[in-house]
């Protein structure tokens, strides 16, 4: 069993890759290799099999081509151009997040090996004028061209599964929170910072109202899900292979009762509250009530808690202090 | 006002083109120039305004940017593999279906000139494991590679629209039905030639059950649909760009009883009723209960009887005997 990951320089892709090296068999199959591959360097990880780390860009067929070879077994697409960077750069994200989609697709036909594909797609697929709740039959009509970007993936993926040329499956991601390290180009980024920085004593800025609802996983329960989301049975994902990953709805103001429930009063305080007009309309269609409906009867799971939540973060993530 | 017409070669094309040559305006302006662009060369048609008639294949950007130029007001973008084709062929629909719409939307933005790009996508969209009825709000689960091609190109002409670089709207096309002609290679070809062979003292073949029930427009009410479509505001048309076209949902037994309701028995007795396992597959999925009501609700219309889309037929094309 050969696994690649493309994104395992980003934090969900090394985090697969480390779990995926403790666990050692996917898919009922021993793991005896793994290549993280990335436009980064990812940062080496201890593994009872070879790890090798490939520079690719997926936008660039040639260099995916180098990257999936016939004894690729299991692909993980994670590898994307985040929203905010996307809506500033069409190209940037129609290069990567359309195309790039397409050219490991493509790469696989060439192949004719037709490897498990487990896609991340986003639920930023959802918004505009469609009504809530969003559910797995609901129509994607996003409001930014990464939601757009990832709803294109979904077609390839399901059509190309379709076809019988990749065993695929596409999991729209939660917002994943809390997120260690710095914030990022994501609208998003704040999600994770106003719970992170606090925690660490310093002060992070949150853009939105208290009764801000969205929908959230812990980095833990995603990647636990993306493997699961690998074992699963192409039978058993029927006619579309693309659903969203389970998760769960909260308000920020629910969110930091959790944290301050969790770590006491202090963290909170804190936070402060200044308004961000460049990503505003981003943040406006992200009031989300999502149910994924799909995701939970396939076995896959979201954080019973946002305070399980917050224990998650500081048992995999905060700086001991 | 400068139209263009991207498919002026096919039969809504032409027919398009000579809807719009008679009536001589549209959006409240004179049209002074037109434009039929196709890779087959378009017939001449007799307008009151100079017509010329451009080779062009939308697949290639050249072919594209030596099309449409900066005086170009309204596009239609038309222009398509058909279902049975792209199912053949994958690479031609990826092309065309998808590659095709992406360069027309690129050349539009290189321009700088945010054209009113009128796309024909398809009901093809629909099926899969999204219940039925099919809404606006529906998650299209195409079964065919050509569905998906057409729900990516929806993606981009909202994303597009949404970022001001067009001012697009996508209809998706019922089934066009009683269509003049022979026979092509989309796998509903069958849905017109079991009344137009019959109707013309010749036999034609039906590769369904008499229940089969499908989604169904008739030429001459898609053409003024195509230009109700054009004029409708921007404004009118909200988050998402795309829309069912207005049809209506018969089964073939129906149909049949509105031919013999309109043009005597002799027609229906000269169907034979053969199944076609290769496109078996294909139509399965296209028992379609479709609701159009955003286009119904924005003054787009379906035939009032399948006796009127047969009158109509009678009418616009039958062989005058």
């Amino acid at each position: 069993m050969k696994v690649l990951i493309l994104g395992g320089g980003g934090l969900l892709g090394r985090r697969l890759a480390i779990s995926l090296a403790k666990r050692g068999e996917l898919r009922g199959a021993k793991i005896d290799q793994m290549v993280l591959a990335d436009i980064v360097d990812p940062k080496p990880i201890e593994a009872p099999f070879p790890v090798s780390y490939q520079p690719c860009d997926i936008a660039d067929p040639g260099s995916v081509a180098q990257t999936i070879d016939a004894d690729t077994d299991v692909i993980y697409l994670l590898a994307a151009v985040v929203s905010a960077h996307a809506e500033e750069d069409l190209d940037a994200g129609l290069q990567v997040n359309m195309m790039g989609v397409l050219n490991v697709l493509e790469r696989c036909r060439s192949l004719g090996t037709c490897p498990v594909v487990v896609f991340t797609s986003s639920i930023a697929v959802f918004g505009g004028d469609t009504p809530q709740p969003f559910t797995d039959h609901s129509l994607p009509n996003p409001q930014t061209s990464y939601g757009a970007q990832k709803a294109i993936g979904e077609y390839l993926v399901t059509d190309y599964s379709r076809r019988g040329l990749i065993d695929g499956r596409g999991f729209r991601l939660p917002t994943i929170t809390v997120r260690p390290g710095k914030p990022n180009r994501a609208a998003s980024s704040f999600m994770s910072s106003i719970f992170r920085e606090p925690l660490a004593g310093e002060t992070a800025n949150c853009p939105v109202e208290p009764d801000f609802k969205h929908f959230y996983l812990s980095p833990r329960k995603c990647v636990e899900n993306l493997i699961k989301g690998a074992e699963l049975k192409a039978e058993d994902l029927g006619k579309n292979r693309c659903m969203t990953m389970p998760g769960r709805v909260w308000s920020i103001g629910e969110m930091i009762e959790a944290m301050t429930a969790v770590t006491g009063p202090a963290a909170a305080t804190r936070i402060t509250w200044q308004k961000q007009p460049e990503i505003d309309g981003i943040l406006k269609g992200w009031q989300m009530d999502i149910r994924p409906e799909r995701g939970l009867a396939l076995g896959l799971e979201a954080d019973a808690s946002f305070e399980d939540n917050i224990r998650i973060y500081l048992e995999d993530d905060a700086p001991k202090t």
